[in-house]
C-alpha cells in the first residue's frame, strides 16, 4: 500500500478566533500537532505507541509563515510531510489551506527523549516505520 | 499574622480574546486556577509543594456565573476564598472584577488523589495548614 | 426527518493534556462549545448564520461536573440537548463519554445579544428552528 | 530618560503544562504576546491605543528555538527589542529565561493593517515612537 500525503480536515473552534474576528495565531501550532498525530497514525502505529515505550517527540523548534487568515465556521485542511529522518530526531513541513487556499506553510523540529527528557536513539522498528512513511511521502 | 483574603492581579492576554471582541468564558477556568495557586502561597507552601508529596487537586466540579465581560488591556481582579476544607477534598469560591465591577462568581470543587488518580486524605500538615488558611479567611 | 440527539465526536489533543497526564478541566468548555455548534448546524442553520444576523449567543452560565478522565490518543462523545429555548436565550446540557464511559456533564446557559452585547429577542425564525430541533431531541 | 530592555516575567499557569510534564510549546506565542504588549506600554503608548486607531498588528511569521522547558511553579523572564521598524511593520526578538537559564529564543514579524486587513501604514507618531524606543534599546 502506497501512503499519499498525511491530510487533516479541522473546523475552526470559537475559542480558536481573537478579538480580530480571526484565528490567533498561536492556534496553528495546535493544529500542526494534530496533524503530525495524524501523520504518524497513517501507517500502524500511533504517537501513543511511540510515548508507551516511554519515548518522546519534543519540539525543539518551530517556524510558520503566515499568507493568510481562518475564520470561525471555515474548515481548514493540513497537508504534512516528514521532511527528515534521523535516531535522534525528525522535521515536519505543513502546507494550512482554507477553501484550497493557501494560508500558512510551517515546520517543526523534533528531538527523541525518554520521560526524562534525555535524548536518546529512536528503536529501529521506529526509525523503519518513520522512514518507510518518509519515502512513500517522497515518491509522490 | 492575619492574612486577608487572597487577592489576584492579572492583564487580559490578547489570546484570551474571542471573536466576540471579549474574552473567552473559558479562560476565566485559567484565572480561577492562576488565584487558587496564589491563595495555597499565601502561607509557607504551595500546590508544587503539595505536588511534590506525590498529591493531586483533581477538579470535579466547576460552575461560573458570569455578569459582564473583560476585554484585552483590562486588569482583572480575583477573590479567592476556600470554603470548605475535608481530609478529601477542598472548595474554592472566587470573585472577579473589572474596575471594581463584579464581572463572574465561579467555585471549584477538588478531591484530593495521588498520582494514580487514587482518592487519598491528605496529611494532617496539610490539612491544618489549609484549615487555618480558611479561619482566617473566615475571620474577615 | 427526526433529528436524533446531536453527537460530536473529537480526538484528544496533546495540547490539551497538562501535567497530570490528563485532559485538563478547561477543555471540557471547548469541547461543550464544538458540541452546540455541531447541534444548530444540524438542521439547515448554523452559528455563524446566527452571527451574520448581528447576533451573538453570550454564555452566562457553565456548570460541569467531573467524573472521570480523558488522555491524550482517546476519542470523545458528547450528546448535546436543547433544554430550554426562550426568545432571550437557551440552555444546553452536555453528556462526554470516553469508550462509553461518562465522564463528565454539563450545561451553559446564553442570552441573546446583538454585536454590541445588548439583550435582544432572535428573530421568530431562529426560535422556531431551535424550537422544533428542540421538540425533536425531547421526542428521543 | 533612557529604556532598559523591555523585560516581561510570568508565573507558569498549570494549564499551560502538557502530559510531559513541561509547558506546551505553544504558550511561547503567547507569552511573547504578552512581552511585546509589555514592550509597546514602556513609553507612553500602548497597543491598546494603537487599535483604537483602528490600527492592527498582525503576525505574518514566527520562529521559536526551545533549548530547555519551563516547569509549573517555574518564573518566566522575557526579554524583548524591536528589531525592525518600518512604516507597514515592525520584527520583534524575544529571550526567554528560567532561573537566568536560557530556555528559548524566538521572533516575530508583524504587519499593520485595518481592522478589515488591508496593510496600510502606520501614522508617523505611532513610527516615531516606535523607532524612539528601538534606538534607545538599541543603545544599550
Amino acid at each position: 500500500m502506497v501512503l499519499m500525503s498525511s491530510r487533516t480536515s479541522l473546523d475552526v473552534r470559537y475559542v480558536e478566533t481573537d478579538a480580530m474576528g480571526i484565528v490567533h495565531h498561536s492556534n496553528f501550532l495546535h493544529w500542526m500537532e494534530v496533524a503530525r498525530t495524524d501523520f504518524m497514525r497513517d501507517g500502524d502505529k500511533s504517537y501513543r505507541d511511540f510515548e508507551s515505550k516511554g519515548l518522546r517527540l519534543v519540539v525543539i523548534g518551530v517556524e510558520v509563515v503566515y499568507r493568510g487568515s481562518a475564520r470561525y465556521g471555515d474548515q481548514v485542511q493540513i497537508e504534512t510531510k516528514l521532511v527528515k529522518v534521523h535516531p535522534r530526531g525528525v522535521t515536519f513541513h505543513y502546507q494550512i489551506f482554507v477553501a484550497k487556499q493557501l494560508i500558512a506553510t510551517g515546520h517543526t523540529e523534533h528531538l527523541v527523549t525518554n520521560t526524562y527528557g534525555k535524548t536518546v536513539s529512536m528503536p529501529t522498528e521506529w526509525l523503519d516505520y518513520l522512514k518507510q512513511i518518509h519515502m512513500l511521502h517522497r515518491g509522490n
